[in-house]
């Protein structure tokens, strides 16, 4: 299975990502065997520190994941720049 | 202003009514002044107990109300049938 991350920004088009994970969807459904064992797993992730993301249309959706929690702030920084742990 | 409730149900594919949502925002922001009072208000309503859409991708959707409580039971229940109050 690959799981694939979506980051979805605050104040978006909440159709994008919706879209991708529809389409991974349909293909989990037509693949052989795809039912019992998907191909696809998506995970949304928000930039931001809250869980609901809010789209340019008012749309509101719920985020599996902040980043931060999947990145580590450390993991960003690389050891070399001045004043990184 | 118009109101538009989108009823979204549960174990849907939910790119429709973000899609929907977000054509409407576009029409929103290339009308005349359509910033400053847009023409299309989106409302998403879940048929669920909860306020959480469950998306047949994965997906999460957070309704702004849940059926019941925009249309109310007694209204849908005609008052000639046996039983209804």
């Amino acid at each position: 299975m690959k799981k694939i991350l979506i980051i979805v920004p605050d104040g978006g088009m909440l159709f994008e990502a919706a879209g991708i994970a529809d389409i991974l969807m349909q293909a989990n459904r037509l693949h052989p065997g795809g039912l019992a064992q998907p191909c696809y797993r998506i995970i949304i992730a928000t930039t931001q520190p809250h869980q609901v993301i809010h789209g340019q249309s008012g749309l509101n959706l719920l985020a599996d994941y902040r980043l931060p929690e999947l990145i580590p702030v450390s993991r960003l920084i690389p050891s070399s720049l001045p004043g990184a742990a």
